[in-house]
């Protein structure tokens, strides 16, 4: 399939996944390089802020400058349904899904308190829920402006949720492309109106077990290893979801090495979403904080069609769910943040960008030894 | 010795450093456990932002209230030389504090851009350094309102440095509480105008000794396990200072249950200043961020002092310094956050106050079940 890019201009041109994913480079070493020199000149000892030094130095490389700027911020909320939820593996009812996509409009979830906080736009896209919510579009576009005023609806259903992958695929490999190309569609205006520095978050009932699944066919860890208690289900119903996402596995065989095959048949519309939004950032020289396990799945299916994307990839945190952090390893990335929280909608990584931004702040607004007027040490 | 206490009216009372840690109360449990039941009735899973509800309840018990705020925020930033510089404890020489107490009225060190990050105003402090920066008070003064616009400094000299505590006391006891004593009255001082969240910071070089000294002494740990390389220095220079840290506490047999008798033998001027505001919040009820080594160690002189202080205080970052864990766990504190810094200034704290700030817009301002009509779980 194919998809129409976005331009400031009347010029547009078409482009398949597999030229969006061959357009992505690494992040820039060189000018990377030259960042570590400048941290090492500020008044203070030798990269004594630790870990911001470095994520300061890695947004220059990605941005391609010693002036990098994430002021303008966006955190982008994928909705998808889940045929598996019909198996009981979480300790939520699915109308859920469509009840918290409509808290987002009105701003009143966790998400839109922490976008607050860091200043950033909240784009909720529907990639294929259940419930009917074209009502809210107008709406949230005419609430835009308003006194919170960040808050954007998309709909992009795919379709009403997908089905259940313990009874084979949970959609088509059309639906699956179709999934990451809108993911990068919507997340590529954004950074064409100028968004700097992007969040992923996800909303879905029973969305940890694709999850899971995802990450466990593409790690090689065990499904135990690789699974949580999502919203909080008991010891039956954790038995219950594990026996689920191994079944899933076992009727699908899904390959490995084909992200797009993983995605079709036991992924979710909002995890391919996700994918699609990172593999934008990437091309568009943004860096993303990801958040927990979700969009840590999404990463993983775009690592896999591109590693380059890793680069670009930012951890916001270390979830509570314990699959989280072997797709962390599996990517080379390690969460800025450990606050033991397991909400997902983007939450963990809209706290985090503020870590970013004031790693960025820290690498432009500090005085060099030299501007300070200040001695430097023996070290 | 005496101190004024500032109020908004006429009416001034004489106090002791005895009758404010009198009059220290420990937070607010029964307001705790009605936020507790207001975290449980939040649209999500039960506590799924972890350590963000824990916060955003501590604010509550804190502050007495259900609608806690921590908008108006402050660091503290407490500077004072030291004597046991002379031992060559540190990797840059002496002159940097005052250079740096420079750069910190002038905007461009790492406290003032992370400051700047989470909107809070820089009051300096001189506590007893050894330059002379009377020609800055003025400036300082002058510049308030300005583009950076948050750089307050009070000058409040105990001495021009402490003495070498290899050879005798720090310091006269009667410094030591007129170190408290001033700490004390420059933050009730911000906490009356209107201070809603206070961080402390420090800068002083050679300050890690004299830190690692008391949480020596206080924690009953080895010297060996408390002392870190602080700036930076080498092998030998390390042996040397733990050294100094042991001959210090030889030659003046430190109280540990006397803190001011710690203060006065191995602290610093700086250090008995940052005690004196952790009583000052604790005393008004406000939360104080506490930094790492060094403002550690006046928040142990503090908890020593009244151990309800650790009701007020959080740690905003696990420093690098190795002894930093061992003071926390002394007052059974847990740092928000681990990106492995090692600067001081108060920037730890200033960064973990983004997330209070964080944690205090979930409580109020995400919706409950109730209020967003969502439907509950079976957990």
């Amino acid at each position: 399939m194919v998809w129409r890019e976005q331009s400031k201009g009347a010029c547009e041109k078409l482009m398949t996944l597999e030229e969006i994913i061959g357009s992505i480079e690494p992040s820039d070493q060189e000018i990377m390089e030259q960042a570590r020199e400048h941290s090492l000149r500020l008044a203070m000892p030798p990269l004594a802020l630790g870990k911001l030094h470095v994520i300061g130095e890695r947004v220059c490389g990605i941005q391609r400058t010693l002036e990098p700027s994430v002021k303008q911020k966006a955190v982008l909320v994928m909705a998808g349904d889940h045929g598996i939820a019909a198996k009981g593996v979480s300790a939520f009812p699915q109308e859920v899904t469509g009840e918290m996509v409509r808290t987002f409009v009105r701003g009143g979830a966790g998400i839109n308190a922490l976008a607050r906080q860091t200043n950033a736009r909240v784009v909720v896209v529907d990639m294929g829920i259940i419930s009917d919510i074209s009502d809210l579009a107008d709406a949230a576009t005419a609430q835009t402006g308003q006194a919170s005023g960040k808050e954007v609806l998309i709909i992009k259903k795919m379709d009403k949720g997908t089905r259940d992958f313990t009874l084979g695929p949970a959609m088509t490999r059309d639906q699956a492309e179709q999934s990451v190309v809108a993911g990068y569609q919507i997340c590529a205006e954004l950074l064409e109106q100028g968004v700097e520095l992007l969040a992923t978050g996800d909303m879905g009932i029973g969305n940890t077990s694709p999850s899971s699944a995802i990450g466990a066919v593409i790690t090689g860890h065990t499904v135990g290893r690789m699974t949580g208690r999502g919203t909080g289900v008991d010891d039956v119903g954790y038995v219950r979801k594990c026996d689920a996402i191994e079944k899933g596995i076992a009727v699908n065989t899904p390959d490995p090495e084909d992200p797009l095959d993983v995605l079709s048949k036991v992924g979710g519309f909002e995890i391919g979403g996700i994918a699609g939004a990172i593999l934008a950032a990437a091309r568009f020289r943004r860096p993303v904080v990801v958040d927990g396990l979700i969009s840590t799945a999404g990463g993983l299916l775009a690592h896999a069609m591109s590693p380059a994307v890793a680069d670009y990839m930012f951890s916001g945190h270390q979830s509570v769910e314990q699959g989280h952090r072997f797709m962390l390893e599996h990517m080379g990335l390690e969460p800025i943040l450990k606050l033991d929280m397991r909400l997902g909608e983007g939450t963990g990584a809209a706290l985090a960008m503020q870590v970013i931004e004031a790693a960025v702040r820290i690498f432009r607004e500090v005085f060099t030894f030299e501007q300070a007027g200040v001695t430097e040490g023996a070290a």
